[in-house]
């Protein structure tokens, strides 16, 4: 026997029939002897409608009653779910955030989780019952409705599944696992039987839109093994967990894309110290996050300094960046919003030299020019221009052989 | 300085315009020097469209689950409405049931409040806030959710009101008041200023829907002035209290019509104590509610005994009293779903002789023939052929000269 924490997304509960269908499947884990906690969502739809209701009467939306709002969604479907299991013959409980005291801080919107009370779960759960969890929201020391912020379901399955130190928290969502890349763009990518925490993390961030980062930095933390599933199917899907846990690793786990950049230059500053702090302290105040950031010294005493931005930001810093470079006495502000940002991920490449040098040289071989680059310890990052993003990512999967990487 | 509750039902928050307008509403009470606690409906058709989701699931509403996802409805007003007052400058705080500790028994979808922790409103209302109270809604002892049944947001209103030691208790509805009789039927009703708990307790019951019966118990109980007010239009409205309060009460206050009874007549019963046991008991462990009950003692030492039950349990009903002829050797059974129950209520009557009389005479002059007479203290109810049952009732507005009736 083994307690599973599963959790649904929008869409998998997004109508009746689908909230049947899963109630269906947890039956049968049930039914295989297993304890299971279910996390879901509001169904698809219902939150974007309660938003714009609340739009109507006031476009800047006061955090406190946005979550008051916004939890209603999740609710119904912890409801709906909890009589669809009874139906089948599957005892099943409903619980609220505030019910199962998901207690968190007051970040009214974007909270964040501090405690769960687990008792009262085990309790349930060794009576006999499924236990369905309205993801998403908690309640803080006063009493009050939080919510996560979006997505933040995957922050409350992987936090049950810490409380309850359940075996795998398994998240079900419309895609059958992580690929190695997204297959729309590389009909040959291949879903990955396992990657590490740190693997999924830049796979996540940089595009692949399967998990939310906090989930797995969460999963990472407290040693929840994750699992990626589809809802629709049946399928093994794709298991996160630490890199010890994972036999014969291979290289590269995958290649993420990420369109939402833009790249912004400004050339010639006065090489001082405090010039990067000049530079970004006026985008960050205006509440704009900056993701790569370069900067060369060049050898008249002066600078160049480079960084991207997302998209929608893109004006506005330019904007910025143009009266900075006046104030700094800069020579030229350059920018460029038709970018993409290119990423090889794999927690292998730290101790495989040439990774680097491969990527370069087959991108080089396709005459895709580098405008940007960016390492960590287990990812290398290209900058190119967009016109060339899904020939890069076919090019990159097909000399790191992607298709045919095995894993344990 | 006056501590009002104000209740709004589901047409008065239907759509996001009238949120606006009750929040209008509420803001000048606040600037003419009130603290506020509005309890407010789910959005008109919300409660309806969430029971048909869980209706598709189970037909047999499951009562925890059901209590879960229907208190959503009013969740959702109270966030809405509190970002509305906050929008124009009228500082608000939405709560929950379950978070202003509105504690009921666990009788899910009828449950009963117990207490209310007054505390913390208290401190909010000090501390310059309108309150926006979820109505229908509780938490049991074990922190499940419940509500109240439906209707139950007047119940909650009174209940703070009470608690709170308010000045008044204001009901929103979609009509101005209290009226003598029903004014699609006699279009000189006219709205009564006051009236006593008990009298509208037998308006309310006798069929005019104005307000919930239990709240008016509520209210008498714990002496919180009830004011019935419209949504739409400013007005007085009509102010329920105890009698003391109303210094020259006219005799009658006003005609109550009821359309949903039937009467059913078990003749020639042999005349031994228990008989009434015998007749009603299999009625009533049928769940179904009799109203008036009249039994005549004959001569040869049968007893013929009639009792009134809601239309919809007729033919149910007389099935189970052909048995109960058989059992007892009753001579016949019979019975009339084409009835009215008209009522004359009025604490004044119970001072003043020939009210009952001056009835009977006036419905004979217009040869409306009399089938079941029942009295009480403050009411005589008469039933009649449903094919006079508006002249009936313009027939005594009328003679009671209720179009010109005075009050203080």
């Amino acid at each position: 026997m083994a307690l599973i924490v599963q959790k649904y997304g929008g869409t998998s509960v997004g109508t009746v029939e689908r909230i049947q269908h899963v109630a269906a499947k947890v039956a049968k884990e049930v039914a295989a002897g297993n304890q299971i906690v279910v996390t879901v969502s509001a169904m698809s739809g219902q939150t974007n409608k309660l938003i714009e209701l609340a739009t109507e009467i006031d476009e800047d939306l006061l955090p406190r009653e946005y979550d008051v709002l916004v939890s209603t969604g999740e609710q119904v479907t912890i409801a709906l779910l909890s009589m669809a299991l009874n139906k089948i013959g599957c005892k099943a409980k409903s619980y609220t955030g505030s019910q199962i005291a998901i207690k968190t801080d007051s970040f009214f919107t974007k909270a964040r989780i501090k405690s769960i009370d687990a008792d009262r779960v085990q309790a349930d759960l060794d009576d006999g019952n499924v236990i369905v969890v309205a993801g998403f929201q908690g309640v803080d020391d006063n009493g009050n409705i939080t919510t996560l912020g979006r997505g933040g379901s995957d922050t409350t399955a992987v936090a049950m599944a810490a409380v309850l130190k359940a075996q795998e928290c398994q998240i079900f969502t419309d895609v059958d696992g992580v690929y190695t890349t997204d297959p729309r763009i590389e009909p040959r990518a291949r879903r990955l039987e396992q990657l590490t925490f740190e693997e999924m993390l830049e796979m996540a961030s940089l595009g692949s839109k399967v998990l939310q980062i906090r989930a797995v930095e969460f999963a990472g933390k407290y040693s929840v093994p994750l699992r990626v599933l589809s809802s629709f199917e049946d399928g093994p899907g794709t298991l996160i967990t630490y890199e010890d846990n994972i036999m014969e690793r291979p290289k590269i786990a995958g290649i993420a894309l990420n369109k939402d950049e833009a790249k912004l230059t400004i050339l010639g500053v006065p090489d001082k110290p405090g010039v990067a702090h000049h530079i970004l302290g006026p985008i960050s105040e205006a509440n704009m996050e900056v993701d790569m950031i370069v900067q060369n010294t060049g050898e008249d005493g002066t600078t160049d300094f480079t960084f991207t931005i997302h998209k929608n930001d893109y004006n506005k810093a330019l904007d910025i960046l143009l009266k900075t470079s006046e104030r700094l006495g800069a020579r030229k502000v350059s920018g460029d919003d038709r970018i993409v940002k290119l990423s090889l991920v794999g927690v292998g490449m730290r101790s495989h030299a040439g990774i680097a040098n491969k990527m370069f040289a087959s991108l080089a071989e396709e005459k895709i020019n580098i405008r940007m680059i960016s390492t960590s310890e287990i990812k290398i990052s290209v900058v190119i221009n967009e016109r060339y993003a899904e020939l890069a990512v076919r090019t990159l999967h097909e000399a790191f052989e992607l298709e045919n990487s095995t894993v344990a």
